[in-house]
This record gives C-alpha cells, sequence and structure tokens, in this order.
C-alpha cells in the first residue's frame, strides 16, 4: 500500500492498513515479547539494553530520530518524529517487565509468547503482553500505520521509552531533570492504564496521589509479662489501635484536622459521565467478595475509589504473632497508614496532620517515631484542554460504548513528573482489562485490546491534529 | 547432731542445724542442678528420667515413701513422710528446667553450677537454681533438718514433683485425676514464686485467672491494591482497631458487658496489708522505662497487677509489616487479646462477652473466627483457715520485715488443680528475687533466698503443727 493513493488526513485507508496487517504487527509485538527486560534483576541487564535498542531500531525504521541514552540504570530511548504545524505530543512507555516467579504457575514459558484461544476470545499470553510491551506496541503500530498510508503523522510525535518503571524508576527523574530540553511537548500520551470495562474506553484524567506514613509507638522499654505488669503498665497496641481506630469516624470521614479543605467536588458534567457509565458497585466489590461501598456515606462507589481521599492502615504489627499464644505486654506497636489524595491536597500537609493526630493521642508514657514512604500530590489533568474531548469522540468512534473522563485510584508517577518537570499535562489511554494478570503468572492481553487499541490511536492521532 | 537431746518440737535446734549444715544442703543442690533436665527438648528426655530418680532417693533416703511414677511424658515423684496427727500437707514443686539458649550469653555453664560472689551478696549461679530446683529444695532440707533432729517431722507431709512445668504440663491434669487418692491432703504448699522485696516475704493468696481469645477479621477475599479499592472496599485493619480501641473506655475499664459484676473489691484488712508494704510503683514502673498507672482510674498499681482484671492485647497483626512499605488493603486482620481474671469471674461468660463485643462491631462484609487459647479462673485462697495466719507470723520471725498477703498478677497452673481436682487450697510462698533472671541466662538464686528460704520452711512446718 502506497500513501500517494489516499486523501490526504483519511482515517478509513489507515484503519483499513492496521486490519490487513495485523499479522505482521503481532510478528513484530511477539518478537518484543521474546526480549527478557526484566529490569530489577541485574542477571537481565544485558536483555534490557536489547529491548532498548530493539525500540531504537523500530523507530529508526520509522524515520523517526531514535536514540539511546544511558543512565546509572537501564537507558532510556528517546525518538523525535519530523516537525509539524500543531500540536506535539510525547508518548511515554516502559520496556521492562515484571519478574517471572513464580514460574511454576504459569503454563508456558513468559518469554515465548503464543496467541491462545480462550472463551473470552483470543489473547497474547507472555509476559509484558499488557504491561506495557502490547500497550506501547498500540501506539507505535498506529504511528507506523499512518507513515504507511500517507507517509507522514498528522501531529508532531516523540516518543520516550524507560527501562526501569518495575524497579522503582531510579534513573527517571534526574535523567528527565537533565533533560528538559529534548522532552518538551505540549501534551503527553501515556499507555499504561485499563478500560473502564470491555465495551467502554476511559481516559484517565485524576489520579490520586499518596502519601504512606509508618508510626511506632513504644511503651516499655522491653516486652512484659502481662501476669506481672497486666494493667499498670502502658500497652502500645492498645494506644496504637485507639489512634488507628480514630482515624475515621462513623460516617467513614478521615478526621484529620483540616483533611478536607482542598478536596474539590467534582463537576457536574463529569459526574453526568460517570453516572451513565452505569457502574455496578455489586459486582465491583463483589470480584473480591464484599458487598456494601465501605467509604464516606453519601457518596457511591465510583467516587470513592476516583475522587474521595481515603485513609487506609496497610499493615500493622505488635507484640506475639505466631501460632499459639504468649501472654506478653509488647514494647512496640506499629503500623503503616496511607493516604490516597485527591485535588489540591499538599503531601506535607497531610503528614503533618496525621503526626499531629497521634501525637494529641498519645499517653505521656508512650514515644513514638514516624517513618516517611513514598508521597505525591493527586493529578487532575486539564481537560478543558480540546484534546482531550478529541481524544474522547475518537474512542467512542472506535468502542461500542462512548468513552468516559474517568478516575484511578492508583498513581502513575510518570504522569506527576511530566506536571512538576515539563508543566505538562499527561492524556492517560489504555486498553488493559482487569483479568490481564499482570505482574502476575500467566500475563495476557487481548488480541482485541491490541487490535482495536492500535485502531485507537489512529484516530486519537487524526482527533488531536483537528482539536 | 542425734535428736534425743531436744525437747520435742523445738524450733531453735532446728534453725541451728540448718544453719551448721548448709554447705552438705548446698553440695546437694549443685548435683540437682548439675542434671540437664530440659524437659521441652527430647534430647534431654533420660536427664529428667534422672533428675526424677535423683529426687526419689533423696526423699527415700530421709525415710518417705518415695515412689517414680511414669506417664505418657517426664515422670511424676510422689512421696509420703509418716503419719502424724493434725494436718497433712501437700509440697508440689518441679524438677524440670527451662531451655538454656542463647548459650553465649551465659557466663559459665549453665550445667557446671557455682557461688559467686556479686556487690549484692553471694548467689547460686545455674539453669533451675531458682526455677525452680532452689527452691523446692529449700522445702526438702527444711524436712531433713526437722528429722535430723526430732527424728520427726511436726505435721504429715507428702511431696508431690512434676517434670513436665516449663513444657505447658501436657501428663499432670490426666496423672491428677487419676490419682486423687494418692495426692489428697489438707493443704498445698508451693515454692515457686518470689518475696515481695529483698526484705518482706510474702504469701501468694490471689492468683488472676486468664481467658486467651485469638481473633481473625476477614474483609475482602484476597489482599487488594489499595489506590484501586482503597476506599470502597471494607479493610479489616481498621475495623480490628476499631474493635481493640473499644476494649476500654476513658477511664482505663474493660467495657464488655458484666465485666465487672464478679469483681469483688479486696478487703480492708488486706487493702491495709499492701498500704503497709509501701509499693513503689515508680520504681516498680521505671524499671521498664515507664512512670505512670496505666489501668483503672482511682486504682493503686498493686490494685491493678493484683486484684483488678485487665484486658491486654498479647498481640496483632495484619496486612504488610516487612521494610518499606506496600499499599495492600489487607484481606485479613487478627489479633491475640487476653484477660486476666479476678474473684469469680468466669472465663467462659468473659469469652463469650468478648466474642459479643467484637460480633456487635463487626460490618456487614466482614466475617470473624475465633480460637480459643488458654483459660482458667482467678484463685482466691481461704486465708480464714488459721494455717494461713500461721505461716505469716512464722516468715515474719525469720526475716526483717514482717510478710503480707500479696496477689501475683499471673497465673501458677498447678494451684488451680488443686483447687477444681481435690477441692485443696494451696498456699504460695517462695523466696525468689525480681533479679534471679529465671528463663533467661545467667539464672541465679540468692544464697540468702536459700538459706532462709530453708529456715523458713523449718519454722512454718512447726507454725502448721499448732496452727
Amino acid at each position: 500500500m502506497s500513501h500517494e493513493n489516499q486523501a490526504p488526513g483519511a482515517v478509513e485507508p489507515v484503519l483499513s492498513h492496521v486490519d490487513s496487517t495485523l499479522d505482521a504487527a503481532l510478528e513484530r509485538l511477539m518478537a518484543f515479547l521474546r526480549l527478557r527486560s526484566i529490569s530489577t534483576d541485574p542477571a537481565f541487564a544485558a536483555d534490557c539494553e536489547c529491548a532498548a535498542d530493539w525500540l531504537r531500531d523500530e523507530l529508526a525504521g520509522m524515520g523517526f530520530d531514535a536514540a539511546k541514552h544511558p543512565t546509572p540504570g537501564h537507558p532510556m530511548v528517546l525518538a523525535h518524529g519530523p516537525d509539524m504545524p500543531g500540536r506535539h505530543v510525547m508518548f511515554y512507555g516502559h520496556y521492562d517487565v515484571q519478574p517471572v516467579d513464580p514460574l511454576e504457575l504459569w503454563h508456558r514459558d513468559p518469554f515465548d509468547p503464543a496467541i491462545e484461544d480462550t472463551p473470552a476470545g483470543k489473547v497474547i499470553r507472555g509476559r509484558g503482553a499488557a504491561d506495557d510491551k502490547g500497550q506501547l506496541m498500540t501506539f507505535v503500530e498506529a504511528c507506523r500505520a499512518w507513515i504507511a498510508v500517507h507517509g507522514a503523522l498528522p501531529v508532531k510525535v516523540s516518543m520516550f521509552f524507560e527501562g526501569e518503571e518495575e524497579s522503582g524508576s531510579p534513573s527517571l527523574v534526574p535523567w528527565m531533570q537533565e533533560n528538559t530540553d529534548r522532552l518538551r511537548a505540549d501534551l503527553a500520551l501515556i499507555c499504561d492504564t485499563g478500560m473502564f470495562d470491555r465495551e467502554t474506553p476511559g481516559i484517565t484524567t485524576m489520579l490520586r496521589g499518596l502519601v504512606g506514613q509508618e508510626v511506632t509507638i513504644t511503651g516499655p522499654s522491653k516486652d512484659l509479662h502481662s501476669g506481672m505488669f497486666g494493667g499498670a503498665a502502658m500497652n502500645p497496641a492498645r494506644v496504637l489501635a485507639r489512634i488507628l481506630a480514630d482515624l475515621h469516624d462513623d460516617g467513614g470521614r478521615v478526621t484529620l484536622e483540616g483533611y478536607y479543605d482542598d478536596v474539590p467536588e467534582i463537576d457536574e458534567a463529569i459526574m453526568a459521565q460517570w453516572r451513565a457509565l452505569g457502574f455496578d458497585h455489586e459486582e465491583f466489590l463483589g470480584a473480591v467478595g464484599l458487598k456494601y461501598p465501605a467509604g464516606e456515606k453519601g457518596r457511591s462507589a465510583l467516587e470513592m475509589i476516583w475522587s474521595r481521599p481515603t485513609c487506609e492502615i496497610n499493615g500493622m504489627i505488635s507484640g506475639y504473632t505466631g501460632a499459639g499464644f504468649k501472654t506478653v505486654l509488647p514494647s512496640k506497636a506499629s503500623a503503616k497508614v496511607s493516604f490516597r489524595l485527591v485535588g489540591r491536597q499538599d503531601p506535607a500537609k497531610v503528614a503533618a496532620a496525621f503526626q499531629a493526630h497521634v501525637r494529641a493521642r498519645l499517653p505521656g508514657d508512650c514515644k513514638v517515631e514516624f517513618t516517611d514512604h513514598s508521597s505525591g500530590p493527586a493529578s487532575v489533568m486539564a481537560t478543558n484542554d480540546p484534546a482531550f474531548e478529541a481524544a474522547r469522540q475518537a474512542l467512542s468512534d472506535e468502542w461500542p460504548r462512548p468513552a468516559a473522563f474517568i478516575g484511578s485510584g492508583g498513581s502513575i508517577p510518570i504522569a506527576g513528573y511530566f506536571k512538576t518537570i515539563l508543566g505538562m499535562d499527561s492524556m492517560l489511554i489504555g486498553f488493559g482489562r482487569d483479568d490481564d494478570q499482570i505482574h502476575s503468572p500467566n500475563e495476557k492481553y487481548d488480541l482485541e485490546s491490541f487490535h482495536k487499541g492500535i485502531r485507537s490511536w489512529v484516530r486519537i492521532l487524526a482527533a488531536l491534529a483537528k482539536g
């Protein structure tokens, strides 16, 4: 197929090209999936290097100005397409994958990928099929199709790939800070999220932030015998239980001083979209053995996970926790507590409010220590940028049901870094499904996700050229 | 020394005999301490057998009708002195000892005992020196002195020794139930407790009971990601924290329904004795890094540990408790909770009230499981038996300060079994000190405890013949 025969910028021939060349795209993905790019294990450092080379070569082959950049860890790959008038987008993905343990739970070699038939349709099975090799290749293949059919992309496209996303991205922020000029664009595109449901695509426009705090309360200087001291000596487990219990009121609201000051109400247009999604909280919770939304009274389950801040106990330990019983009166009790943030909640302010909450409830005989863990603000994308509505229309054209601006309960750090380091908003669009088993044995990516994912990006690139 | 020269029943010559033969008594104790009778470790089964033989032979040599009785575990030794008019006492002790790990923390071989000089006086150093070989030998040597001087004991004495006290006494209750006729007496004497302080002996007349409960709350069917589910899914750690926090009110009282119904106030005579002891709660708590009595408002620290019931969290665990942070929303949370009982509190009723407390606070989405652990009622000795006052006077004659009827925060199961199986009260008199390091490396027993302990029993036996 040659681009000279097509009307300039027409989308339909590009979509047809995607359909007719799907097998070749799949073969490329399979080659990529065979590379054992496990970033966390030094034994696979050469495989990570190899995956970076593979991406650079693919992009160079498509006419991009592509280069591999060393870091103290695994390399970055950065590629720029030709200049175009209008919007410049920066696509982000990661070429590294999770370890494959426990290997015995895989029903095939995780690095010998294959198309398998399942009752729910064909799937691409293998480590990284969904997270993130399959997803990032939907974008790469969409660009390839545009170039094949029209000889050019409809907007200026750059691509940025890291190889440490599954191991904490230690090199990412320093490298971004040193290379801001190379990374600057108008909008970041990220393909590392999921669909709202099998038929409904979503654009994630709200990501909750996170504050992680560890608190350790010490009472007696050593573990005591509860017969000898019980009743007279302060028990730090009892103190901790009360402090944790006091973190929520009876209505499920977090009690920290000023916690809701910077929490906005969602505007009515977005709420209307969310209602239209027909989110079934019974199905969502039923899948994990639950029935009732457990958050703030008067809020829907969708609000609870997308747009309301939370406080969760992620871990707690004190005293004897082995088999049987020991009548120990413990010296220490500790808990890991996290807060999911929304809107303009300030992580430092929340951490300080938590520590004040603990200190206010600490009896004279107890000492407290805090450890700060992960911390980052919520991301709220500027959906008034017409790119968001344009992309939503494009996705709605591809899938059975209209796309929605959705929230995400978790954090995607790169979106925060694009914002804080480069002042750039991110548009998160992905085609993962809840049963993809990312990070687990038998990871898969639906063939439909891959195929319609490529087609979706073809449409979105066109829409971004106009919108 | 021959008994023909002494006035019948005179105490002073027996005490003199104890003083002049102390070295021989110490040599016997050293021989006993060299036996490696660690009951919990099957590698030392033969040593336990050997310790039982040693005791049987000693008692037979003193003219007792002594026998070793096999059990499924380590043997019992039971010995009866000749019939005498008046009261029949049954002395209890245990010949087994705790393991010696960590061996590297001992400054000498734990089974090569020696007399050592310390700034606080001479001590007998070795495993079992205090718990319980040294203590039980104070009674045996007192009997030996009586027999040496007067040719007879002032009361009928039986002795009962087990070899599984440090490993949960699995054979004790079945053997007692099958041998009630051999064990019946008027009063049990137990030497396995401590002094009130260095100068003040005590007779323990109140032992708190115990209820141990383990509670496990399950929310989601598996651990969840707190980003994806946080806010909407019930967190069992949060539920558990609230349940545990609600176990006490702001005044430190336990909130279980009916918990204080069967808790008596201590009578004024005993309270007066306690006040006279001049218990220093700042010293008691200061030794473990604390300052303020943490129990019920309006109660002294001594009441809190001796005569008031408690509720303690002995252990709790949920979610991720390793290094760093994981944003897991845990599926389960569990706690081990114990109640120290006093008066006529019924363990079954307390366990039921605890389970009702938990169930009343359980959200619809959580399941709960309970495991019953140790359970036993409090022991309150019948101090109106004149034997108690007689023994108190005898102890007061031996030591610098008057003896007191005291409580003990912990449980001594044998006292409960004597009561429930044989209907027999126990008089607990011991000469241990707080710094004896029982169950720990470098266990010791003060030479003064041993010497004056023997002299104390000489006096008590005389007093029991009269009182």
